[in-house]
């Protein structure tokens, strides 16, 4: 359980690491990848996915994502008294890639002037705020990613990958995944940035809301369920969606 | 039979939310990406056809595609009698899918004023309109998808992926015809759009004709036969290559 | 041999339907992807050879190229007196492929006014001509390319792919070549465009010599038979380091 | 020993030719790939990792980096007795992929007059200089870069890849490594232009002090030691946690 927990927080630390930092890169003042654009940023947490799940599925079958937790927990694929363990380390592990995120980057957020510039590089905000439709855009977003997961244990879709401790295909078997991620991204982050995953989302908020910026923007706690709950919701679905395609298959 | 019209019906949904997901992402305004250009499109409409192929090729070969489905038949790789309800479902889910991605951005299409935008979001229109080069496009784009896809069921060729419930090395057997779809994108999509799928021009246009946006453009009805006739004669130009190739190689 | 010949000339036209296509889409006027820049033309050339190779493996081998036929039979991995017949096939495919381009983007060939944009979709020219560094460019790409194919021959590097007529790991068999064109577009390309294949430049010359195209730029004679000879001594360059690994490796 | 030496001599020669091209071809006047962008930079810099690997695992193992080689060696993976070798064959590799660059694009570097983008095609130079936090950079960076290759190594993450002869996957073995250094580069190569391998900058480096260049800049010797120390630093505790791994899956 230890190594489980150990692989959580690891996984999810290098996930915020590697994720929120392609957003540094692109969002802060004169780095060298800045203003690279949406290619640069969706291909980033695309391969901050692939990095983090294949350095730690041997450990923990690295979910790193409550939603994906709860979803295969509801799934029956996962003990519900670890839920809560699984999910404490991952909010940990993001707080810590957060804070390494800072001070990776720390000149540049001393010159960065743009509060919400600055703030993008560890939570998400909408780009319209509407409740309703930012719920909406975060449940659909994890539906995708929840329900790509949960079919790779299924056998029709060949067993292998994530709620495994051998990962399918060698260190590629991160890679479907990966790839699920990075159309989210594409095609269903042009609303709310696609948290799709709670700890992602809050641990790095909690830690903005701690550290000591200069010309800091508001922590945005208002809008802070919406990436917690909005996934909860998305994964439930996925679990039924799988059950459903479990049902038929039979 | 049941198993496999929802596993269409499904596909084609996640198909083109994702898809035309990342049109809406890149077209409506004020999107995070916005204006992020045709890399993003090809690569979010690939991952796309990855996605959801590989999250329904357990449940019915994942056609996704009338076009995918005359072909095969025409190559005897499928049945005749199975053709209409599966290319009926996959309409279906294609008009399903339209119907989620409005309502994924519909704050970014309430502000969107330009009508050919919006209309990009749901279905195709020609660069150029000229009714015989588009639809020369259209069928050789097609041929170029279908070609590949028959493929894969040949034996020297390795036989894996698409019209078999087992989709060869595990969830990457999605990857060849994904990225056959990417090269298409870029290379072959700078006249029509690439629709190469009959019911992802037509569903969508549908929901695009039922929907009420403001300041909504036409339905370009006259040009909509172009998208479902040009990939039909791609498909048989396709399954004649196939059996000459399958004869070659006898 | 007739099947072999027929895969090569489909092969080739393939890659220059798709690789030209590329061009055509980037550079001429009122395409979609118009102006969408370097990654947009490196993806589609290394998809190019990824399809083309993946479509045609099964037949002839997919050489697809006269500096890699050449390359083989220098390294005793192909028989000398298939090589004319195999280039003959390249060359005519070539030719094909250009002129399917053409038909392909014709109306945006029409209204296109620059010579050089138009004969890019056709063959390749230097950005800074030097017959010296430029032969070296061509030279030293082809070399990475031909190394390539040469050393998936090697049992150690595990057999699969392009010179058998079982593609490995399926149609992903094709991806390892597809990837060093890849990065040989991206890091060797911006001095004379990336020939690397004699088939590639001098069959769609021809076709631009022979089509009537407006305002047309002259052929490019003079340049014509640098990225013909660059890449033969580059072949014989990574023969020889071939049969050097090999030596080595005993 | 001596295919070894010569392996990671050639490896690391086509590493730079490929990693700094992409540089030259950005950064210099009149290419073709010219202000391409970082997306362009960061997958040319993962395609060479990508090419160097595959072509030369199966004679050395392909480290074609000193933080490797160390971080293998402090691990009991790898001889120490061998590691100065390595790392003298990895800089002179380095330093001649470094000359071919400069003869590849020497009609383009004599037209280029800022000074700082021809030195950037040879070495690294940070964003902002902070001799702190540019080794963080580096060392952290490395961290990423050589845990990923130590866990390739671990059979819970299915032994294949680097170390061994034998590339797990076929010629794709080389991609997870390829994947890492491509996130690597989007996320964590925003300060310092991620050097993550002392033969990397130092190499080119001698080689750019040395060559005839006119306007040029500064060889930065007083940052040298920051692109060599830090990745020392980064993959010894990469070694501590792979070592940390090991020991809980225990």
């Amino acid at each position: 359980m230890l190594t489980e927990l150990f692989g959580e927080f690891l996984g999810t630390a290098i996930l915020i690491l590697l994720g929120n930092g392609v957003v540094a890169n692109v969002n802060l003042k004169n780095t060298i990848g800045n203003s690279s654009g949406w290619i640069v940023i969706t291909t980033g947490w695309a391969l901050a996915v692939f990095t983090a799940v294949f350095m730690t599925a041997g450990l923990s079958g690295a979910h790193l994502n409550p939603a994906v937790t709860i979803g295969l927990a509801a799934a029956s694929q996962f003990a519900w008294i670890k839920v809560l363990p699984f999910i404490l380390a991952q909010i940990a592990g993001a707080m810590f890639g957060a804070l390494m995120v800072y001070l990776f980057y720390i000149d540049h957020f001393k010159i960065t002037t743009a509060p919400g510039m600055k703030r993008a590089c560890f939570c998400t905000a909408p780009a319209i705020a509407n409740t309703k439709s930012n719920f909406f855009s975060e449940a659909i977003g994890t539906f995708v990613l929840v329900l790509g997961v949960l079919l790779i244990t299924v056998p029709e879709f060949q067993l292998e990958g994530m709620n495994s401790t051998k990962v399918g295909l060698g260190s590629l078997g991160a890679m479907p995944v990966a790839l699920v991620v990075f159309v989210i991204g594409l095609s269903l982050g042009g609303t709310t940035g696609y948290a799709i995953n709670p700890a992602r989302d809050l641990g790095p908020r909690i830690v903005h809301a701690l550290l000591p910026l200069n010309a800091k923007d508001d922590n945005g706690w208002k809008y802070a369920w919406v990436p917690v709950m909005g996934p909860v919701a998305g994964c439930f679905l996925a679990a039924f969606t799988h059950m459903l395609i479990v049902y038929l298959l039979r």
